[in-house]
């Protein structure tokens, strides 16, 4: 299996959710950066599970432990490497989905690429908690991003079919900074208890639910990115896709194709001698390359496919249709853990592209 | 500008509206398979513009020449090189737009990006017509893996808020074969009718629409791709999102995450031996692996950003805003012409993915 | 086959000894460089067959054109694309030789790598022929690389066991001119009749002669490359190392492992506020990394393989041992054109570096 | 700073002289190969440090620790992370190095490329410490590649001026095996004898020796390489230059630039129906491709940089010149330890080319 990425800074993880510790590398972060922990601890705990009856119950105190890369605080140039032990696994919890795969999982693709002798244990690498690792990374690009007047922030658009508001009505960094002080960003705080409430009751059921995150990065210069092949959306598209349950990706407004050709286009339009344009339809971004607005995207996220409810499936080793209900922990929704994923994606995406 | 992709096979292409030729090279092909040249020239014609009202007045006969890698019509297994030689060329339609850039195009974000000496001529490097060596290497890629038993089809989903059916209603060999006998392939004949009337109300309201086209690929095995940073999601959505005016990508079922999981979890039976799932929510990716089911998946596409209704925009010589109308040739809806683009886009990341 | 290389600019070459045409694509290049034609001509004409009984009678006109990337000789900052048509072939010279594999010569390797498919005439995408490309890419870059003040050049250093002086007698930015009006570069006159008188002799006698080319990189800043797996030297070499013949590389001294450290040392000292070394056994790179002295390396370039002399080898089909006189055209010793094609690779390393 | 390499694996390490842990992450290992530790440990334990008066008088008890990827000794098929902690740090010996960089070193260089906050505490991230995670997954790749048949052997074929024989003269697949019992391989025991006496003359006259070093890779299949750009010479070089301290790299006959065509050629017979060639000075390679014939290289290694005779350097804080003795624990020789990384060097590549 192949877990790396990136051009100007590369990017490496590891780590399987019942092995001794997930961790990676960056390398080419700028040499004397100083990092601030406290801040770094605080976007892992975002992610973090066992908060609340939101998230699965495996508690994991995440404790990062920096390996190499950093002396007194500071970046040294060399690459960063860093790990989280990992401490909580109920392994026997999943001795039956050895052959029994569960259905819209990974397991039984795993199988056919790896072979039976893959680790699948709680998902093996491809547990969610492998983005851990990626958040981490992710925190480090943030704060070396805010440095150069670069801010990302992501709020939770929708959980199954109730929707938030959406960027484009009060985007600002005043909305920004409104969202980073909330654990589960939502923009509408009485959408808060109501998202709750539908999480709650499809965990009741012995089910689970997706929605959306939407994301914003302002502060990017014009003339970033390339045509084609590396366009920003190539770019970015190509990590939020890489997180697990991910299975859209808009930019701009998502509804622009089925707009007129007078209403999508942004047009511009100078403003104390800064170009700017009507409106966002774009997303920040056209032929590939930034326009100076705000870069605005929406991630769509299936519901977990592990649930308690029975399901069909097959038994791999015996070649006969059977059924599965998944006990152990897991999260009756990931979209709220995985608002910061999508930060993080999106802070390591853009620091590959502006330095 | 780069403008290359590809691991197991490297894809470049060069050329820009107004040069003296477009084309590029596919390395990593296998040597000794022969290509099919009046197959080749029909996946061109899809793309090639001129040919009714739906699409730019622009004519160019797009006549394919190979320059290397091909004996007796057989790839010899060293690079392939071709190229087209542009002959209808209109720049003096440009020559306003050097300094005055048109609303939603890459004519500001290119100037940002690569300076004033950019040539930008007819859209230059980032024009539709640079897709057309896409189409060639794509075509190319299709045969190979048709040889494979892997087929690719595509259709028109919507035109602006027109939809057809989507796949998932009839998905089989056979609808791929009867959408390939089309010219612009729809599923239901009646909705082509309507599609034609939306674009052309648009084009003589000096407007422009989009749509969505919708692509699936057949006969992929279980256990290709990899988690994480080379998922199938990852690798095909670069791609895609290289597509100009190519907006929004989404695998499988687009609603899935208004879905409960119990709705969109597809569940694993055997069936002949062979193991297919209940439902294709997930669009045939499950952990960024295919689990042998049809990849599925459905390409946003913007209204065309060129339209001949005045719109605000600025002259970036004189810091002054300013509006434009942009005449000369250009496609009202350019869906029609982007499903063959879609497919070729699927085939080279496919042929990238398989060998 | 794979062939294209680089990270900041990436080139792709194609073609074949015997096919079309040879050409490549070069990206990354900066917008609104303006080249010299004439420069370029003349650069390609030093590696051009044809011009002497030193090397192969083959004639070729070799004229480049190009197909995009340029207009009106300024580089617009697409992908520039160009093409040499082959004009000169004696395919039937080859007919023998398609089972019957040269020894030393890539027949036989590529047979087994790519099958028997591939087109070996002339030897195919493995003929020195391919390096025109690489000259032609080179060029360009040599242009770029002077405008920033760093200068490229090579001479012969050896042909067979006889040597002329090596670059740490006298190297200097004059040097650099007196070689760079050379056809053949050499830095003592009466060496070339000894080069030649050498060539010839072997020639005469069926046979063939190998040498030794060294080049100088001058004007580098300090503080240019990465440690380890990016160094300078892993990424010249890498480069080097891909021209046909080469089988070594050396960069400083190619004694330095015979040197005691004290005697090996390169030691610092301000001259005029800038650091120099007082000497340059290390060839201006420690640590993978440039120290502003001069960048200097030896390449060591075999025999060419295909003699008229009798020599075992085997016949594929038959599967039986025979002999085998190499006719047709080829060069007795092919270092004399190899010195432009280690200018163009130092180059185009050195353009991926710096830019 | 980037440190990482591979296409079909993925090799990135990490770690600093000085710094808490140095380690790595190999990625694409196959799944379920079982790893035999004790060899694993015996590899590493030929480059460990302060055995004996060859070698710097650091000890390091260099215990490797698994994080990730292997379960129950078997390669779990996720990326392979492992760490060493460091142990056995004299900082303070480096204090007076931070401004006074010594001659030949890194030192200086990693300043001008990384800014003075560079941690060059014991040549940080250059140091020769950080071959340690080489020498780890090479001996990971060398027991994948001994499975498959292949066999990677290196010995010490010169010290200084005092030259050991070189493998032409009697390799098989029994020199590897005698060599491999060697913890110093030589081929002429009586040699070693005299490689010791010269380095330890070197170490009490406070100077330092260099040397070669030459590997032979047996049992790789004709048919393995690219053309061009990604030659096996191509690719091996870029990894033995990355070693540090190396200089120089050739393939086969190391004076194959001067001999005759007729001499040089290895001509192709039939033995048993395998292709064998009567001589291997192309050592293996013809056209970038292996033909089936021993992989043989020799590798030039400076003498070490750092010296405890007094020697001209300069203050880049004062701007002046000075002069510095290197004091504090290093290798008289590195051709010693050198060897081992050599040969997992040659196992990265070729797993990286044979997968």
């Amino acid at each position: 299996m192949a877990s790396n990425f990136g051009k100007t800074i590369q990017v490496s993880t590891f780590g399987a959710s019942h092995g001794y510790a997930i961790g990676g590398i960056v390398e080419g972060l700028p040499c004397g950066h100083t990092i601030d922990i406290d801040e770094l601890k605080a976007f892992l705990k975002r992610r973090a599970p066992g908060q609340n009856q939101l998230t699965t119950q495996r508690k994991e105190a995440d404790t990062p432990e920096f390996l190499a890369g950093i002396v007194d605080g500071m970046l040294s140039g060399s690459p960063l490497a860093f790990m989280i032990r990992n401490t909580s696994q109920h392994s026997s919890d999943y001795n039956n989905l050895r052959d029994i795969p569960r259905p819209s999982h990974a397991d039984y693709t795993a199988r056919m690429r790896y072979g039976d002798k893959v680790d699948m244990r709680g998902g093996g690498h491809f547990s969610g908690r492998i983005t851990a690792p990626v958040v981490f990374a992710g925190a480090i690009a943030k704060q070396i991003l805010a440095k150069q007047g670069i801010q990302i922030g992501a709020h939770i658009l929708s959980i199954k079919n109730e929707y938030d508001e959406n960027f484009d009505m009060r985007l600002s960094t005043k909305t920004l900074e409104y969202l980073r002080r909330q654990h589960y960003p939502v923009i509408n705080q009485e959408k808060y208890e109501k998202f709750v409430n539908i999480v709650d009751a499809a965990r009741m059921d012995q089910d689970s639910v997706g929605g959306k995150v939407e994301c914003a990065i302002i502060g990017l210069k014009p003339g970033l990115g390339e045509p084609f092949f590396d366009s920003i959306e190539s770019h970015l598209s190509s990590l939020l896709f890489s997180i697990p349950a991910v299975k859209s990706v808009a930019f701009g407004n998502d509804k622009i194709s089925e707009l007129f050709g007078s209403e999508a286009n942004d047009c511009y339009y100078y403003q104390d001698a800064l170009v700017k344009t009507t409106s966002n339809n774009n997303g920040g971004i056209t032929g590939g390359i930034s326009n100076g607005m705000p870069v605005v995207f929406t991630v769509g996220i299936k519901p977990t496919p592990s649930i308690s409810k029975e399901q069909k499936t097959i038994d791999v080793k015996k070649h006969e249709n059977t059924t599965l209900g998944v006990h152990g922990r897991h999260d009756p929704c990931i979209v709220f853990r995985a608002t910061v994923v999508v930060e993080a994606m999106a802070a390591l995406a853009m620091l590959d592209l502006v330095r």
